[in-house]
């Protein structure tokens, strides 16, 4: 990911201060661009709950970097496991909806199985969250090189003529460690020299498409047009929209998708008008267990203040909080919905593209299928 | 209509000043309300092109009521006629999508086909704009009455349990002269003791259902809750939405509907649902030359600015308009969009309900229908 033409990662640890995670305050794009040192468990599980960061990568990478930070907190104090299992619990309980946080932390607590010292488990954890995030990085990268093929697929149908691509919300390299999961094949179609542009549903209530998407396809100087929620549909209908990528919070087996509110509005209007909607995720997003999304899946409410009040910049350059309601009118907020796996052409995953049902997806990961 | 307990109409002359057009300067709703006195066919059209005013049978009426103005402006010059074309013209212009303005200017200018002098001219202009005016509220009350009965049958299958009604954008008193087309069947609901609850969709990008739908709502004591965009899908999914009513700004003789845009994203997820999905709509907006509404209905784009601004109210109590997006980031911002008949459960019309579909919509406007 660039960021006025310079590489970052969207989480780090820098070499000087091994003692500090850094990542950057997302509340506050597009306008500043604020990195943020975070020092424990707690600062970790508040920038997940008030989402500095968001997106189902990123919150599974920076739990896993917020109980590396909880070690250093316990440091020599004895029960080393069980004030990690403490910390872990408290990370845990910051997003419901998105599978990668408690997988992640998971994947953390396995480094306590191996015993050893408070200091050698600190390594482990250290490590390990270095692990997660390489291979997050990793994963994107593969997500695009597989999701690239539809796009040149499709560039080669319309001989060149520019590729329109719709997003949702913001599966981007702000929402992992890097590349993204539904940008990653624009960046690499982009890079590649296929003409695409990118039309940008703004995502209410917390507008990440109109923020952060918009801030990230700008950095990197991909054509995009910011639409809101409600004209993806007058678009497909006019033909102008050629396919549309969007993350995935949670993926049941079946291949049904959670993703930000109003995805499910968005595959209705391409299913309607033939055009091709593909969920660009990991496999750490699958939920092994879940086999009817809509049923089942836990749909995080969130502030209705998200709804009622909004912020931006005004024209002398001031951040300002306005109230978009009359004061005594209620709003309620839903972070995700579920969009039933027959709207999904289907999944671009880091082991290739496969349709949204639960034979394809099993024939890529085998390893959680029916024992042979 | 009531505001503060008081009964207003929208648009009226007071009787002590029968030369200025009364309208509530809807841009500054729900924080402030400020009526504003029009007192030229041009600040008449100024007020339907910016949107002090709009909602397709509020801006047919307030052209109306412009072309009395225009006569008063004209006053004894000579080519009264001429003078006055050209006014209808320029008001014409003002908004491309709503019939009903183009069908209240036709009507105006029946007036000057019995000829007469300038001031009997004016005088039948005035008179016909009342009589436009008061036919509005008339359509607008007989459309609550027919969708009533459609509210009612829910209750009772519901055992009197609260009615869940979704609606998008502002088709309410606001929109009109009084009672509004998609509301009115709730006020009657309400004024009934029928427990009822609306879903407020925000309607992005001008909010006209956060900011007026919301207002309307709770000056009247209708319980409700203002919801993102986005929402509708995920509540009809879960049962959350027992009907919906929305309103027209123009209707092909076959039942395509063009409403606020986002309509159609709403319509697809009731008919993935099984949620009845009615438009409440006068006659005027029928546009009896059309067959394909997605082919033929011409989509007004408006200002991107409406799209990347936004503005509210600080904690302070200051109005303020912040930007939403990075500053290089382009947006589109059209105004509405198409939702087939096929999507359509039916059109809740002054002369009663109908299928959306030619047969059903000649049954009831025979007089369009091929002579015998």
């Amino acid at each position: 990911m660039k960021i006025d033409g310079i590489h970052h990662r969207s989480i780090s640890i820098r070499e000087n201060d091994p003692h500090t995670v850094w990542i950057i305050d997302q509340r506050h794009l597009p306008h500043h661009l604020i990195w943020e040192p975070l020092r424990t468990a707690e600062e970790t599980a508040i920038a997940i709950e008030e989402m500095h960061v968001r997106g189902a990568p990123m919150i599974g990478v920076t739990a896993a970097y917020g109980l590396y930070l909880a070690a250093l907190q316990i440091g020599d104090a004895s029960d080393f496991d069980r004030h990690l299992m403490a910390k872990a619990e408290m990370l845990n309980a910051t997003r419901p909806t998105a599978v990668n946080l408690k997988w992640a932390i998971e994947q953390q607590l396995l480094c306590l199985e191996s015993g050893g010292t408070n200091a050698e488990k600190t390594a482990r954890l250290l490590a390990n969250a270095h692990k997660l995030a390489d291979e997050d990085a990793e994963t994107c990268r593969m997500i695009g090189v597989h999701g690239l093929e539809l796009i040149k697929e499709i560039s080669r149908k319309k001989n060149g003529a520019v590729v329109n691509i719709l997003t949702h919300c913001n599966a981007g390299w702000l929402a992992c460690v890097d590349y993204g999961t539904a940008t990653s094949p624009m960046y690499q179609a982009f890079d590649a020299g296929i003409p695409i542009h990118v039309w940008v549903d703004e995502t209410r209530p917390r507008n990440q498409g109109a923020r952060l998407t918009a801030f990230e396809l700008g950095q990197h100087g991909i054509p995009h047009t910011v639409i809101v929620d409600n004209a993806g549909g007058h678009l497909m209908q006019h033909g102008q929209v050629d396919i549309c990528f969007v993350g995935s919070d949670r993926t049941t087996v079946t291949g049904d998708v959670a993703n930000k509110i109003g995805t499910y509005l968005k595959a209705l209007a391409a299913k309607d008008n033939g055009v091709p909607f593909y969920v660009a995720l990991p496999g750490s997003t699958f939920d092994w267990n879940m086999r009817d999304g809509v049923k089942e899946i836990p749909i995080e409410t969130r502030n209705p203040k998200e709804v009622t009040w909004m912020d931006g910049k005004t024209a002398d350059g001031r951040i300002e909080d306005v109230l978009l309601t009359p004061e005594t009118s209620p709003a309620i907020n839903y972070g995700f919905d579920v969009t039933p796996a027959r709207l999904v052409t289907g999944l671009i995953t880091e082991r290739g593209i496969c349709g949204a049902n639960e034979r394809e997806i099993l024939s890529l990961w085998p390893e959680f299928g029916p024992k042979a």
